[in-house]
């Protein structure tokens, strides 16, 4: 069964406050790892539903490197949205950079958009046609 | 809320061998981007049970690259297990990449292992304790 998926932040506020604030999730349990130098924040849904995001926050990492996107193996975490309109003119005014404005899946499908978190991880929101 | 996570694949049959027989996932559903020359494939738990795993298939991509483990973005997806001896004994066989061996997580606690897909993504095992 496929429980988690693990990013890394720079700056696990600053993440934390993007997920809980743009796409609804809550903080479950944050630890530190002592012996990595670092400290791994678990997000979901409040009333659980989808899946589990790790956040991990190496103290002493620099780089974030992502490889061109035609290159890459890692490609988008995806997120159900209720209201696209509402979700991006949010992000827009804190400076997210959006990606693929939204755009609709056929006659009547769902409204797909693309952003990036604050580190720059791909993200795929959904608003269900 | 958080609905799926992407990844790609070079070989979309040696991936779904990869999640199906080690990780007891099932493809829900397959369809073709005809505009990316693309296939993308949808799989989870076959109970319906924990995220779901998109595996995007690019025909022409021909570089797959990760960065080095201390500069990386993504870090891994992370699968429950329930005989962690038989999982990496079967993945062994297969030549997969075992990166850590299995290990328990303080006295009782979970045990975890780390591998890779064929791709090179990285992919944690975990026993509950």
């Amino acid at each position: 069964m496929f429980i988690h998926t693990s990013i890394r932040t720079r700056n696990p506020e600053k993440s934390i406050g993007f997920y809980t604030k743009h796409l609804g999730m809550q903080v479950m349990s944050r630890r530190d790892i002592p012996q990595n130098d670092a400290e791994a924040i678990f997000l979901q849904d409040p009333e659980r539903r989808g899946a589990t995001l790790e956040l991990t926050y190496y103290r002493k990492q620099e780089n974030f490197l992502q490889p061109d996107y035609d290159d890459r193996l890692f490609d988008h975490l995806a997120f159900e949205v209720k209201d696209m309109d509402a979700t991006i003119a949010a992000m827009r005014e804190e400076g997210i950079t959006i990606t693929d404005e939204p755009f609709r899946l056929g006659l009547g499908g769902s409204i797909l958009a693309f952003v990036e978190d604050p580190d720059g991880t791909l993200i795929e929101l959904i608003q269900r046609g």
